[in-house]
């Protein structure tokens, strides 16, 4: 998740100690494992992937040559980790007369090493650009980078030596940062090579996210995205079951509340927990999903005794943005997000979310033993639910449509999901969206293609939701990822959305999602 | 000192432990002193200063301002210092949702800020330019940089924070790293303000090139040369009487010598000794001249015992170079150094530089005991210095020529220094030489100054050394110098050797001189 950028200064939290001290002891301890270097790589041109470059194997070892001044090696770990790096350095020739001077540059996929860093003027902080300039007055030493990166390669360049000596690598290695482990867990018997393949690479994308709390991106970002969390929480669920991770990302958001009691979009945890002053309409309402999901998995009554009354206040707030129609209007000062393009109508899939959130809380109040209530949230989600069917579904095109009238694919996906109709007219309103409605335009987001995917396996469409993962997720792969990316538009499959790639994230949380489809809607098989 | 590069790998070296002991017992320990900001400032325009440029002091304080993405400040210490930098910083506005992304700039000169890194293109190792690159992830935390720095002046640019905070700084401190402490010494009185100010000046200069040696320039080269040392202990006795440090010094150059006994124009001592595989020729004899000039100051039986077998090797290897008629033949593969030009004929130089130190070989020799020799050197030594006035001098000029027939103004001084005339003779010589070779043309180093100025005082022209010392090294100080430069061309001000100043030294132990010159010619007048 990133998102346009808001700023509440003013606004103030609260900080609920005793929740935040729940929080803190559920922090998982982080697993290092040592990775050695695969191989050296040469940064090669292939339009067969992503933004037509690849590294190439090089048949030498990292001792086989003496760097001097403009010199660069490109180190390749084989696969994408989240650590920190290392690596010897001596000088052979003269004594070292100099500092010796060098760049690296850490890379998710080979198209980084293509731009230089100076080229990059977008609007996202360029501090994020995974490059370090290192002066070294002593060899040998070990350099060992104090700070984390995301990556499968890495790029040394030699800026100066002196005209007298030149210098050696050894030993690179890098230290893996995780709370979970994939070498430690039972692949599932998937025997469609392709699915294998996009469930595979959707588990080293959650795990690569996955340090003290379910961060978005581990190169970019890092940190915790409640709108994330939900995707995240499902596809844990599904694999690793680290339930106590996703526990203690519920009490980090539900410590951190406004003075009026909302949720923030996300949380920072460093140095310690701060909540973003960025709100999101459906951010907000995921809480009580999160919530939801958790408590399918586990019996926790501490949990829900703690978190209920947090959840209801975000309930209680969304409803004050319902018309007596059953109508649920926006608000820009708490906009809803549904996907990064600004180009869609979202007026029916906030009232949809709404829906879809609304049945989890009602579950959550009667698991709650808040009984007394439901009566009412029982009708409010009525209201809702038929004024969605008598002034937003128009029967003669089987589709939703917006506030502008707008048809678009986005609007039916959330209705699906929000169940607002049957499993027989989902199909139905499904079908058409495919006929009428596909193929996907403008829409960039994993995020997003995993709403539409489930709608379809929701709907039935088992065999249109596979074709859509395998043309999406798996044309990523195609590309050359090692994991699910931030951003990916299968018409446009070398836009990155700011400008360059150095600055994107290629292994993002809320694309990991087949982890949880596959296993939800093929795998687990009747 | 800084010099072409000679690369000489298959030479090999001795290693005499015990002697490297005596220098490893015999560091000082450093005196960390803590120097607060004294102002911030502001690169302007000033065409009576280097460059055109110098600081303009600024009415705020450092913590007055928030900084934004590309805003920079200055930080002015108000002196020239080696030492470590540390700030501390924090950000203001919304949480910190990317890294911090900073520049730093470590000068010692203000024009070293109106010149980019980029922009350099020189033979020398860029690795010199005092650059920093740093990301934060955390904020707020204390900036402690590991490496050490030759500065005033520290510039911070703000690279990128993200469009939702800023940052601050607040008590930027340095800690000094020295052997000596010129608080402590009291400051001769020198009733010439001009005069005095260029001691002060070339004080700070040698206190900042002593660290665990005689350092040759802290900025850049950063170790210990030859001739730079023989300099420099001169004016250490003269002002901080660590003798112990020229001592070490005479131990580590005397406990690697080749194996065919020469010693190295200079030695590295991190991680641990390292002798350079260049060699000048009155570098390895300026061996004896130290030697020489520091048993002038200490009875040192242990160390003349140690060190005298050395300093022979080093006259014997010479004397192979002289011919039968007293000629002294260079070899370009040990050359003679006298200054960095190249475009004067160094050849009588280097005879009167073999006379000036066999000079010095005799006396050590007595003193050694080792009188059975002496006659032998004495002869060499008559043939030399009558090869000398009978080839090289020419009574109708009153100079002394070249074998290219050249009349420099190196010869004149070196001969003079030499002592191959009585002193009336050297002064007719000397006033010759301001009257037909004067101004000084092509020398841009203070060590060719050093020598001329000390060859006027020898020859008994007080007024026109002093002169020559205000003219020279006051012109530095006129220009904005804290410390006396590694190379300065008073017909080319803004002149920078390696095409920047952002690489040159601007605190340069070779120029320190005047603190020695002052006050045996001046201040310690009958």
């Amino acid at each position: 998740m990133a998102f346009t950028f808001q700023m509440n200064h003013s606004i103030k939290f609260n900080h609920d100690e005793g929740l935040l001290k729940k929080a803190e002891l559920l922090t998982p301890p982080l697993i290092n494992k040592e990775k050695k270097l695969v191989r050296l790589g040469e940064l090669t041109k292939d339009i067969t992937k992503f933004e037509g470059w690849t590294i190439k194997t090089l048949d030498m070892k990292i001792d086989d040559k003496e760097y001097k001044k403009d010199d660069s090696l490109i180190l390749d770990f084989g696969n994408h980790y989240v650590g920190r790096f290392a690596i010897d350095i001596n000088s052979v020739g003269s004594p070292m007369d100099a500092p010796l001077y060098i760049r690296l540059r850490f890379a998710e996929v080979a198209a980084e090493l293509s731009h230089e860093s100076e080229e990059y003027d977008g609007w996202l902080a360029r501090g994020w650009i995974q490059e370090e300039f290192i002066h070294l007055d002593e060899l040998p030493t070990l350099l060992s980078l104090p700070r984390r990166y995301a990556f499968r390669y890495v790029e040394i360049k030699v800026l100066d030596t002196s005209p007298k000596w030149s210098v050696v690598f050894s030993n690179p290695r890098l230290i893996t940062e995780s709370c979970v482990d994939s070498d430690n867990l039972p692949f599932p018997k998937i025997e469609d090579m392709e699915l294998a393949a996009i469930y595979q690479v959707g588990l080293k994308t959650l795990e690569d996210c996955m340090t003290d709390v379910f961060e978005d991106g581990p190169k970019r970002d890092r940190r915790l995205w409640l709108g994330d969390l939900r995707l995240q929480a499902l596809a844990n669920y599904e694999s690793f079951k680290q339930n106590d991770l996703v526990k203690r990302c519920l009490y980090l958001f539900g410590a951190m509340t406004t003075e009026d009691g909302r949720i923030s979009a996300n949380v920072f945890t460093k140095p310690y927990p701060i909540p973003d002053d960025t709100f999101l309409f459906e951010y907000s309402l995921f809480f009580i999903s999160v919530l939801h999901d958790y408590l399918a998995q586990e019996d926790d009554e501490e949990l829900l005794g703690d978190l209920y009354p947090i959840a209801k206040k975000q309930i209680n707030t969304s409803l004050t943005y319902i018309q007596e129609d059953g109508k649920v209007c926006a608000d820009e000062s708490y906009p809803v997000f549904v996907d990064w393009s600004t180009e869609f109508d979202k007026t029916t899939c906030l009232q949809a979310i709404m829906i879809y959130v609304l049945r989890q809380f009602i579950e959550l109040a009667q698991k709650a033993g808040d009984f007394g209530i439901t009566e009412y949230y029982e009708s409010v989600l009525d209201k809702l639910v038929n004024y969605s069917k008598n002034n937003l579904f128009d029967s003669e095109k089987n589709l939703f449509k917006t506030e502008k009238v707008e048809y678009n694919i986005a609007s039916q996906v959330w209705m699906v999901l929000a169940g607002v109709f049957p499993k027989e007219m989902n199909r139905k309103i499904m079908m058409t969206t495919i006929e009428k409605l596909f193929p996907i335009k403008n829409i960039a987001t994993p995020y997003m293609y995993h709403h539409v995917t489930e709608a379809l396996f929701v709907a039935g469409l088992k065999e249109e939701a596979t074709e859509l993962m395998k043309n999406y997720w798996g044309q990523m792969i195609r590309l050359g990822a090692d994991t699910f990316w931030e951003a990916f538009d299968p018409d446009k499959p070398d836009y990155s959305p700011y400008g360059s790639p150095i600055i994107s994230s290629y292994c993002h949380a809320w694309s990991c999602t087949p982890v949880y489809l596959i296993s939800k809607y093929l795998h687990r098989e009747e």
